[in-house]
Order: structure tokens, then sequence, then C-alpha cells
């Protein structure tokens, strides 16, 4: 079984011992009342679905900074009550399982890597576009960490050494570029008038998002269709930066801003080409995922399933 | 037994079972004569060295892009004679012994991990700063090659995605700002008249070196050290990425160039902690390599005691 938390929605996954999805559900996370409100609730959702059957095993996916070894959140700004909390002992006593605390986004990676778009890949690499940009690396079949567990952050590789300043602190990353808040400040910046399709759109709506300037894009808007170049630009230096230094045969582009970017996927691939190596280029198949937001539940409980095939594995640390 | 196939010298490392250093040697390569006639001198070398006792495995670090699988050199532009050779099959014909081949700056980096700057790291990386700019990751003691043995290319990491042309075909490659031209190019040009220390060298010598830049810049010179700083913040830019990509514990910093880049070292480890993500920056511990130029002829003969010690590792193709 897997669980995504997030803040706003928990979704649960269920898969069989093969692995295939059996069942899935979803409820509010109502993050400010803390996690052991939450996980009683959890505890409700599983007897309703399971009914006296316990789960063979539970992974967790999580926003956030983990410690894993702790099994703890060290800190997120989407559960900012639950900082500190350690996830795995408070679900543990809720569910009467071992469970195993990832991060959300590696928990993602290893649902696309497992049954979506990154099936038998050697070297995986999962961007994740939303309000942020996140990052996975899975090669050989294993989460690649690095030395302590932070390997992965795409979305804070310097595309421009004297870019626009990040969230991070740095300057020049590609979440100051394809943030979700990025792209919507270089819409407005660029639609001067309501004669635009996304012009109208801005004005219908009150306001400008992702999914309208993929709205807009689609409906052959030049100014939204400009502004998703732009941003094909970027993402495919980040990703050359990627292929030349991590070699992978498959990169998946997911989260919420993923239709969007989708439309001018051929740009980004045509940039990365451009960019990177070409021997590496054109060993790296870049494409949408596929399991949209039900990744990441559905990678933690191929996460649990895992450490219930080898416990050991799916307890260690590194 | 360790063997560096340069485009200059061949550099030969011996060590005993426990990979201690016993003996090392060098010879001209003549590399126009090609492969089997250098082999032929090779042999002979080992044979002075050893009497009748043959090595209890090979290694060979080359320049150039390897077919590990194959051992075959495919390219190389300091070895155009050598180019498609099976040097893996030539090497066992004249020594009578198994080869391993491998990329020189993955053996020079499998040198610094065995008994260099990266004794112990968990993640370790190696810059290597020279004509060009390379590099090579090492993860849990096992060369990271990706998914086609592509990985690695720090030196073509963009951090400035319309800075200037490298030779690559990419723009604002870290190689673009620091392969030994490129540094010498921006000295030259700030050099107005020779009566800064760096412009009296540069009269001295008819032309500009790198290492003349790190001579200078010792002796106080302005100009020098100007260029220098410029350099250590696009090393730091390009580190930073390296730092939240992959997450390494210990960085090192090796080449010809390698001196007078670390004259501003202190100036590169504070750029990758202001740029990089706070955690992961203070993780990586950023250092000169240790073992000069004699790295990839250890660290070949380390990667054949591997390959004596566990043979099917050493063959594998992975």
């Amino acid at each position: 079984m897997g669980i995504d938390i997030g803040g706003t929605n928990v979704k649960f996954a269920w898969i069989d011992s093969r692995g295939r999805m059996i069942h899935k559900a979803t409820m509010r996370t109502q993050a400010e009342a803390g996690p052991e409100d939450a996980f009683g609730r959890i505890a409700k959702t599983v007897r309703r679905v399971m009914g006296k059957d316990a789960p063979a095993g539970v992974g967790i996916g999580c926003a956030g900074l983990i410690d894993r070894e702790e099994r703890r959140l060290v800190v997120s700004p989407n559960l900012p009550a639950w900082s500190g909390a350690r996830i795995g002992r408070i679900s543990e006593r809720a569910l009467g399982v071992y469970t195993i605390l990832e991060n959300d986004a590696n928990a993602a990676a290893y649902g696309e890597f497992s049954v979506g778009a990154g099936r038998g890949a050697k070297t995986f690499v999962v961007v994740t576009l939303g309000t942020g940009v996140g990052g996975s690396i899975i090669h050989e079949g294993t989460i690649f960490r690095g030395a302590r567990n932070y390997a992965g952050e795409i979305g804070h590789v310097t595309i421009n050494e004297r870019g626009p300043l990040c969230k991070c602190g740095n300057r020049g990353c590609l979440e100051a570029y394809l943030g979700a808040d990025a792209l919507v400040k270089v819409a407005k910046h660029r639609v001067k008038s309501t004669r635009s399709v996304l012009g109208r759109l801005a004005a219908e709506h009150g306001s400008l998002t992702p999914r309208l300037i993929g709205q807009a894009a689609r409906r052959g808007d030049r100014i939204a269709r400009s502004v998703l170049e732009d941003a094909a630009d970027h993402l495919g230096t980040a990703l050359a930066n990627v292929v030349n230094l991590i070699n992978p045969d498959r990169i998946a582009i997911a989260g919420g801003v993923a239709p969007a970017i989708g439309l001018v996927l051929p740009r980004v691939r045509a940039v990365v080409v451009e960019r990177a190596f070409t021997k590496s280029a054109l060993c790296a198949k870049i494409e949408r995922g596929r399991l949209g937001s039900g990744a990441a539940a559905l990678g933690a409980a191929w996460i649990a399933r895992q450490g219930a095939v080898s416990p050991r594995r799916g307890r260690r640390s590194d």
C-alpha cells in the first residue's frame, strides 16, 4: 500500500503482490491538525477499504526534506505543522505495519519507473514541473541519492549564472524560469491587451495559470506559444546538463505544468540534441510522465513492495 | 599493473596485491606509428622491469571515447592513428595478460578514489582541468557511467545559456570558460602592457600558459589574480550544479591547470556554498587532487587489481 501526503490531499494506492493497482482512494489532509490526527483518519480509510486485513507493507511519499533513517519529516513548506514529525513511527502505530518514508518526488519517480514512462530504463530521470521544479534519478533500479540523500535537484541547476534570482537564493536556476510563478510572470508581462486568446482567458479567470497558458497555446495563441517556447529552451538547456553529467536513457516530464510543456516537447528535444553531446543526447528518450497525479502514491506502494520483498534494502538508510 | 596512454607519453604504474605503488616508468608514445608498434615497446618496458614474471592483470587508461565491451578505442583526438583499435586485444597479445580498457579520466578518478583525494568518499567527483575540462563520478566505489558510459562530462555543463561558443558546439559550457585556451585568451585580453608581472612573463616566454598565469598570481599580479577569480566563479557555478544534482561528499580538482586554480580554491568553495543548497554544499568537501599526473596510471592499476579480485566485475560492460 502506498500513501502520498501532500498539503491538500492524501492519496492512497493499493497494489497486489505483482504490482498491479487494485484500488485507490483520496482524502483531505487537513494538515493544520497535525500528523496524529491525519493518521487517525488514514487508519479509518484503510480499514474501510481492507476490512480486517492488514497491508503487507506501507510506503509513504511526503513533500519535504526526509530523514530516511529516522523516518522523520525534517521540514516541509506544505506541511508546516508536521515539521520534525517521525511519520514512519506514527504510521506504524496507526496502521500496525512497518512503514518506509520517502520524498514524494522520489516516490513519483519510482512509480513512473515501475509502471510508467521509466519502465525498463537503465538510468531514468524525472523532472517534476509544478509550483517548484523537482527531480529524481533512478539508476539500475535504485534511487540515486548521492552522499546524503540530497541528489536530484534538477530545478536548481544554474543555466545562466547571471539569470533571475531564484527562491533558493541562487541566480538563474531552472526553477527561476520554469516554476509556475515564473511562467505566469512572463506571460503577464507579454499580455498587453485582451485581444489575444491568452488576454481573454486572463480577464475571464481574473488571473493566469500555467494551465491557461497551455489552453491558449493549444488554441494557437502566439503569446502563449512564445512563453512555452522560451520555457522549452530553458528546460532543454537544463536537460542537456543532466544528459552530459548523468547520461540517462529516459527522461520523463511530470507534474501539473507538464501538459503545457508537453505542447513544446519537440523543441525541448531539439535543444537537448543541439547542446549536449550527440551520442548522449540521442540515447536520452524524453517524454511525458504517464501516471499523472497518482504517481507518488503508486510509487510509494512499489517502494513498500520492494521493502517487503527485501526488507534490508527497504530499511537501509543509503 | 596500470598503463596510461596519452598523446605524448605512456606512463606505467606497478602496485602490489595490497595496492601499494612499487614501481613506475615512462616512455614516449610515438602515437603516429600506431598501437601495434607502441605495444611492442610497451612489452619491452614491462619485461625490463618485471623480468620473466607476468603482471597479474593489466588496466589501461586511454584518452578518448572507449567501447568497454569490445575494449576498443572508438575515437581519440590525441591518438588519431589509434582510432578504432581494439587496444584490449592488442595489449593481451603483447603482454599475455587479460587487459581492462578504461577512459583516462575515469582511471585518474579511480586512482584518486583508491589512494588520493577521494579515499573513503561515498560519492566522489573529479574535475580534470587541462586543455579540455573532463570529469568522472565514483559512487559507492563504482564508476557511475549512466546508461551508455557517457556520464561525467562536467566540462560540458552549461553555466550560461548565452555564453561563449564551446568546441563541442554548445554555448556557455564550463570548458568554454576554463579550458586552457579560454583562460589564456582572457589573460591576453587583459594584459595591456609589460609593466605587470604577467605582461613581463608573457614577453619573456613569447606567449602565455595557465602555468604562467598561476606564477604571476602567486607573485601578487592583479591581472592574473582577476583571471583566476573569474575562473573560480565559473567553476563554482558548475560545481554547484554538480552538488545539487549528484550530492557528492568529495570533489577533487585535478589536471595540469589545477595548481593555478588551487590558488583560488577558497573562492570556488564560497561560490558553491552561495549557489547550491546549503546542506548539500556543506557536505561536499572540495580539494586538490593528490596524485598529480600519475593518477591515471595508478588508477588503471587499481582497476586491474579490482578486476583480478573479482574478474566478472572487471569484465562487465556496465
